[in-house]
């Protein structure tokens, strides 16, 4: 990740606030916030504004006069009995807003968490940096044979390079051309000065999918729970988690204590259906138990042992 | 409007915060943070918490790494673009949260507005407070003749005198049976120690529509204004609109350009069909217009000369 | 439940229609539209459209062309696969509308569900009809002492006589009250030529909270099932949960292989924290397990021990 | 626009279902249901199901217990009332599901709806088709100087012969290196056996923005025509308003009264500031206004004089 000049006085004036005021703040949080903290090759996160911390969840589920805290303990008893009931509106009355820059089609699964408020780069008003993704060989993934949407072993050799020359070509070429077509580089330059640039709504459609694009997301705790919930898990794609990595860090440093919630019910937890719970009450009374028995499929069967590390027992 | 002095005692407690943050604040705003304004007889708003100013719009607007603000003028004619041709996700980049205290009939008009968060006060775990909306004379109207869900004339004399007799006796013995079936009064002693009390979620339903509930309520700038829009208009229950005239306030107190922008385009501006279109370039022409020639029905055509003022001319 | 006539002719009607479609029809679904089924002891609940079915979900999982079906039996897994990988956006292509009516201090906690579209009778507008709800003996439980929100013993003798005498007489008097405030019977009929009637949207604040309204209400199949997953949970109030029973039987009218993967994983289904999982897997090895060697609270100790059924066992 | 055989067999099946519903239908729309409707080169826009009609905002409207329609003329009325008063909830009670194919660069643009339910064909799990969005000659337009986000006159000579040929072997290359890095060609056949693929999910990265994607998409009758309203407009980019002007046209095939009052306040009105309807006002009194005196920005200004044609009367 490389910031201009220009981009990193901006960030470091925002830094240097030093404001007064009456609301409650996450100190762990302002520490880094602004922060452009680096993702992938050339994508960031950077945290812009808070609304709330812990004790503000507290302090709307009791619909409170004063603050949330009576006492540390309590307010820990209460943000965990909130998460395990799946009591949704105590954790939408914080709020997080982000400056972040990602690739296309990162951008595009991302989007689909409808609840954030978004604004996007416009590459109908101006012209998109010249910068795409192109994975690190470790992570140059075959497909996966059994999952598929999934990636497998890591690409090997000749055609891992192959794989990266083209990706590098591809990206480089469409761009160029992205900026003959619109008679402009980059930077703000005229190319041809006899020649007419093609409206930017229409050129940008020549870039390919791994160009960079940024976006303000702001989102309530409750919905950034949710997103990360699915983005931070295993099954997401490994693109999208490297950003859901560094916003639970900054969900720690924001809420410490829904975050170890978060931690223990969800991203720990396992859901277990009605079937599955006869399975785990059957092992529990040390009766045995078999697939055909269980009513469960060969997959509901494997995601269970899976889930409770029971493989080897009971092969 | 009565707090406790427990209740006070908070109130000044949050107050008397003073925090230290990178975070853009909004300094007149700050000055009346957490402070119960009055609304009703026993009602009242509080701002508890907000996120963002005018600049941030225009930060999110540019995707900009720095603060919104290059000029204040350049910022300000942004603002009102943004506003004039409806652009809608620049302003839900602001959040603000709100303490509320208000009679139920107006809290169920009130959450029609899906997209804010809130948490209310639970009659299923608590005791309501003894508190019931009685209007003041001036705003006991009669029904309206000419609009169905509107109010017309003041009621007079013993009439008037007899409603509010009604409404408060029946407040008043319905609250005494709650508390009677409760087996509990409002300040928690019990009434009978050889009787049990009815489940609270059960009691409840003896009280009357005008008893105060609260609530925290959080919204985001785009959606407080289409709040206000419908809640602060002349065509709005009279009991809302005093909670949407306090509102405005603070909105102003917040985001000053916003807030004239708002009032320009929002508050103070009309719609006008297509047909109305033709109607008033016709009367720019100096030409004759009737009623029956412009294809409005009487109602579209008398919303048409009340919104310009021309009522007189055109008789 | 009682219906005027001119409400049975209505339906009648519509119950008669015989159209020809196109679209996919849900033919078990079909048989009650329309039809008003009775809930609690004034209201009901009708099914009045709908849009899509089992084959619905398979077809946009798939982005198909054709209808969702290969064979029953592959679109049964891919349904059971999206509800257990908690693939959410293929059940939000199906719709349902209801007619309900149901007592205000539940529309209250219904309302809470943000995701539906309403519309709710207008007592601004028009007179509300004289019903309230009241409980029959067996619901009429005491306050829970274990549980603040919920509910113990049922109430007997003459306590439960004095309850049903109060909210019986303080729902009509207070309804006889709004009438003489409106100066109209609830039939339309005015009471006294001489006088003017209070505006409708003040009356109203006088009405007790189990006076019935009543509404059409409509949303996805994604968004029906989390709220028939609270509200039909045993937690819910008794009076939710009536509702919720009778729409899980439309459910399964409706989408019945959804309806079983609902059943299995959501409603039967139990989550199991981070710690909880450490817990089973012990006790599944044949290993102890002590309470405070597990970290969990008694709270979540005892959630775990009763969803698993395991209270006996472990004592 | 080109259907495999299977395709059109696939949607051939679905229309030559004749099924019996008691619901409401539209008759004008089921003669096109399920019919591929051509957009842009190689999209399509499929109306796959809907849900009510006209009488269907009025029922709701009323909360009535039968059809809306008492006569056409009052629920016309009372739809043009709803219309023009912003009253919303009536038309959410409408729903319409669609099959759309389009290029991603438009794709981005509309998911920005964030109020529909979108199902989008996977590319992490499946191979895009080959087909990519090339303009055609009369929409090849330069870079509006004007407005930074549109576009100005045509592209002309050879300046727009290498455009395009830019724009296809873009398209065909990356593509064809997306193939080559699957090892796998777009009808499903293997390239080279004895090599392996690389993971969808990362080669789609190497695809440009102008491939066509294709989702089903869902939504009710007011967002509709709050989507409609914004795309349909001239403000919009050419290649949204070619799918929006067909959508206009299933909506008036769907619920032609509703689709007149749309027209009317909607699609042909225009808003007016609380600054500009005194210059209007100033207009119709036959009194001289300036821009000057009007406090109206140039900007503003020229809207106005726009929205009424009042550019000559005025100079």
């Amino acid at each position: 990740m490389k910031l201009t000049k220009e981009q990193s006085t901006e960030i470091k004036n925002q830094q240097s606030q030093n404001n007064q005021t009456k609301r409650v703040t996450a100190p762990e949080l302002e520490k880094i916030l602004y922060e452009a903290i680096p993702a992938l090759d050339h994508g960031f996160i950077r945290v812009i504004d808070y609304m709330g911390d812990d004790t503000s969840i507290v302090q709307s589920a009791r619909v409170s006069y004063g603050k949330g805290t009576k006492q540390v303990s309590t307010d820990k008893g209460l943000i965990k009995y909130l998460m395990r009931h799946w009591h949704s509106t105590p954790f939408e009355m914080c709020e997080i807003k982000y400056h972040i820059k990602l690739p296309i089609f990162i951008a595009r699964q991302w989007i689909r968490h409808r609840t954030a408020n978004v604004n996007e780069y416009s590459a109908r008003y101006s012209i998109l940096d010249k910068e795409f993704y192109l994975p690190s060989p470790e992570n140059l993934a075959v497909q996966s044979i059994s999952n598929r949407q999934g990636r497998g072993d890591v690409l090997e050799g000749s055609q891992a390079r192959e794989v990266l020359e083209l990706l590098k070509n591809d990206a480089e070429r469409t761009y160029e051309n992205y900026e003959t077509m619109l008679n402009e580089r980059y930077d703000g330059s005229t190319i041809n000065d006899s020649k007419k640039g093609l409206a930017r709504e229409l050129a940008r459609m020549n870039l390919t999918l791994n160009t960079y694009t940024q976006w303000y997301w702001k989102t309530d705790l409750l919905n950034l729970m949710n997103f990360l919930r699915l983005r931070a898990d295993h099954h997401a794609q490994y693109e999208i988690r490297v950003y859901a990595d560094i916003m639970l860090e900054t969900l720690r440093k924001w809420v410490p204590i829904t975050y170890d919630a978060f931690m223990d019910y969800r991203v720990g937890g396992t859901e277990v259906s009605a079937k599955g719970k006869l399975v785990l009450q059957k092992l529990i009374k040390g009766e045995n138990v078999s697939m055909e028995d269980s009513g469960l499929s060969k997959r509901e069967w494997n995601e269970l042992m899976e889930a409770f590390d029971l493989q080897n027992k009971l092969v």
